[in-house]
């Protein structure tokens, strides 16, 4: 941590700093400069981040020099990891991509598509049983039931699964049914859940929250491997910003800054990021292109009929498009995508 | 909800689209401009609400009319609300200020602090017993043994207490102790957390989310009291934007927004909003003549040494300069505040 | 400049970034922490200001510690500026309202709002002889002929004209005309303008950019001064985000940050911050109690029939009603109003 | 246009409303809902646009139907464009690569930075002899003398040259050098700059504004457009957010916007996007699967020496790298990229 002092700082204000330092256990070190005197506080940052530097008189402002995640960072484990998910390989070399409908609905709609996207050549199956809705009055999931559901399309079609957790009381019952947790963007800093699925030992897709810096979202990745659980697979699914052009802004860019930042694998979700079915499959192509290491995509047979998010859904056909476009994109950065499945 | 057609629907999609509104019970009203045609669905907008309609072929665009917000809205309930927390009305002539350290401590500065407020004129205590904290590494809050400090101070002080509550399985505990509930931004929709509160019968005070737009922040409060609990005060405390001079960017128009659009009464937490003690009066003054009806604030005797927002918080003597310097500005626009206890 | 090594900088790097700093004319003072290594260049910052130092190997982070601006900023100029428009003291006891149509319109409402709003105690009458629109075919404004309406407007009421200027080229023309130049928040880092209007010896209204921080905001304030025009009044009107309930957001905090950072006059436009009349009065008045110098104000006698901005321009009654709202707030922070003319 | 009825709007409202919208040569069609009436305005829309339908009583809301931007969007002009910069085709199955550094500078770098990209396979070479400066203190350019060292670099190595135009009264000037006009991005509502490079005939690089819509920057190529000169070419550069790990947020998803809503070539400039050469190659594979036209890239011969933009400056190695990892990127996209010269 480096502090910086006002102009105006008095000699007992630096030697009020400088204890606070010490008293914390780490040496103080004083250099004055032309304009500004600066204090380096040496030792293990962690037991002074919480300190609220700019509350000490004198104190102009205070500069961290570590980063904060050291389970996400890559100081302590520079390799990238692969986690398994069902029996799936994500971090490897091939493009896992995850699709499926937004929610699981009553009806058959879940396993034409898990039927479908396996024939695409997709490996896992998402769907929502336990859905966040903005408004009180809009289908909520259907809880166990859909759990139910998903489970016997697993079982007829071998493909992992992942659903949103979004309670800290549902966290086993899901824990019961699927392969992978899924945080959702609202939830991203719902710190309580966070901890609960740490202490799991299924992988957890984490998505980012709408206004969540990289920094923060790492932080939250931090607080799931704290609890034992290190198979945290981030979700990069667009940030909030001004343009209302599409549902969120994607920032590709995160895929880049966390696959230096991080070992954990990243994923792109174009779907939620788009909000419109028609720009999916070349924002697929760019994540791809970029680096990430799977695509989680919703997919639903009618969507105009869906019950959440049909204006972002691929239809069957569309899906089978993207799985083509991508294709080649991901031999063209040296990674490959599952291909279709033969007819028989 | 007006539908959009593009230029080259034909007949058949117009065909399709009259159907599908006429299925959920609506009216179709086609009418065809020269550039384009347009269809309104006539009758109970809420039963169309989730229908993608720009996943309906021929479709570009659909514009609901109505306000999703029926309980929260003014439509039906056009007069202001006053809200009882404890024995403290809310939405009344009376700027109501409530204060209190960011976090309960395990030290005496909450009483410390619940004594100095009451005397500098607040009704409320706040502090935090379940902290949100960005880094699982940081002070987490004292949970229920917090809960008893705040109810210590509630009985020697008379204050009124708010705290927050986190997880739905601590909202009955919660319950037991405050008198009034504290919704965070982070968990402003978390769903599961405003349906729980909206089952009891206390207040809560609903943060908005850093990135929540108003019409959002209105659906979460929709879902409390879709519940059953009509006891919703607003709480405005900065959105998230690019400009890190402040610690969050305080949307003041918001508070004039809302007064138009809720008859929920609508506070101001200049702390998080600013980020930084020395900006916290200035903005209490703005928010008291914007019209809010109240502030939450944060105080503790010795910022430095707060375990958590200490850069935000003010001392004793800068908290009583506050409520000195709101309480000409409430009189100018007709308001009241609770003068301080004289010395006895 | 303090600069954050790489855990795994080498000497080498060490040494070349070192060398970096004395050629420039600073010196490097090294300090070996126990995770890093950090170099400060002691000096003149402004030497070392562009040095792209993290394209320098072995280099992580450089943070800048000094403030980039030195005539707009505090550290050499520590009382507030009074600064002359025409007659009218801006920056003194008395919060200046500035008011006037958003364009000057080719008929008889310029002179009838100078009429109404010179009663109803505004000072400078501002009104767009130039307008940048967003669309080119949306009304560009009047040009000199507009120029020629302000003066009669001035000579008539004795009010003082600010009008904005878009294009270096005419800069000369409207400081023939104008008692003082506007600078609209589209070109807020037009540089060359900047610099331009800095040649002249009347004041200058900078609006803030949309997407401009304060402290590129007091760069661009600087541009000016750098020129040799220190009179420069600052003012905030809304910044974008993802809220659309209102146009821009009024970044309120602004006002207490510049008041502190810069000797600047601050004042705020309530109106383009709104975009919406039902707003402006109570941002109005939530500005004055923020501390802010001056408020400017759209006014038109017809706002819907005003051929820009009519959705956020008041009619004289409500422009009455701001002027009679926000001097009971003034007095209340210690400033005045003009208050109205006497009828006669 | 659609205007939407207040619940408590009067007949006498409705009927002003009526006369409104006859008056501007439209037609007016009323239709009553159950909640609300509904006034659709029928005829040329652009008549009626800048009409503040909110400012007339008893309005809620009004909605346009039309896209504003005729000359840039598709409806009149389906085919995508393609648009001659000197003789280089952009447009066309080629992917063009603009290399160069941020400014011309007082040596020998653009010469050297010329030859390098073009025998990596650039056709165009870019450099600043008027810079946009966010400090009045930091180098400005060279102006003519640095358009004089473009015209050379040129004439040795073949490439066509864009160049930054900053103020309208040198249009002319860098006319007569630059095979291309480049708008930067804080100029990109200068609307007299951009109404001055319409009056020419070579193409013109438009930069997207930091804050600025897909619509708005639509518009903004539309006032070039509609002063006689079509040939626009849309350069997203990033947009700015509250993400701090990238200079600015690169809104990949715009490319596929603007492809669908212009005919206007699309390049994407993943330099001042990142801020960071570290991740420049990312974005740049990324920009070219999602469908971009073209690329802008600074390269600096030795980036901790350039002028400015250092930090996000390739060296010549990594831009042949650039180069090698796009090639197979546009072939997997039914594109190609210039191959680099062979070693004579």
């Amino acid at each position: 941590m480096i502090i910086v002092l006002r102009p105006d700082a008095t000699d007992d204000q630096l030697q009020h700093l400088v204890e606070v330092i010490q008293q914390a256990g780490l040496q103080a070190h004083v250099s004055a400069g032309t304009e500004r005197t600066i204090v380096g506080a040496i030792g293990d940052e962690s037991k002074i981040r919480s300190v609220p530097f700019t509350a000490i008189p004198g104190v102009e402002s205070a500069v961290p020099i570590l980063k904060p995640y050291k389970l996400a960072g890559r100081s302590l484990h520079s390799e990238r990891d692969r986690i398994m998910v069902g029996d799936v390989v994500v971090g490897g070399d091939e493009v896992v991509v995850v699709g499926g409908p937004c929610s699981v609905e009553p009806n058959d709609s879940l396993l034409l598509t898990a039927r479908a996207i396996k024939k695409a050549g997709a490996t896992i199956l998402r769907g929502g049983a336990f859905k966040p809705r903005t408004s009180p009055y809009d289908f909520p999931g259907l809880g166990e039931e859909g759990l139910v559901m998903l489970d016997e399309a697993r079982q007829e079609t071998g493909l992992a699964i992942v659903t949103e957790v979004m309670d800290t009381r549902d966290v086993e019952l899901v824990y019961r049914y699927a392969d992978a947790f899924q945080i959702g963007a609202r939830n991203s800093q719902n710190f309580n859940l966070l901890r609960e699925v740490g202490k799991f030992d299924k992988p957890v897709f984490l998505k980012r929250g709408m206004s969540m810096t990289i920094k923060e979202f790492l932080m939250s990745a931090e607080y799931i491997m704290a609890q034992g659980n290190p198979n945290v697979i981030m979700v990069e699914r667009g940030i909030r910003t001004f343009e209302t052009a599409t549902r969120n802004t994607l920032d590709i860019a995160a895929v880049a800054v966390l696959q230096l930042e991080t070992h954990l694998p990243v994923f792109v979700d174009p779907s939620h990021a788009a909000g419109d079915f028609r720009y999916v499959i070349a924002l697929a192509r760019a994540s791809v292109a970029c680096g990430a290491d799977g695509l989680m995509v919703e997919v639903h047979p009618n969507p105009e009929k869906a019950m959440s998010d049909g204006a972002q859904s691929l239809k069957f056909g569309k899906f089978e498009r993207l799985m083509g476009e991508i294709a080649p994109v991901a031999q063209s950065v040296g990674r490959t995508v599952r291909p279709p499945m033969k007819e028989s």
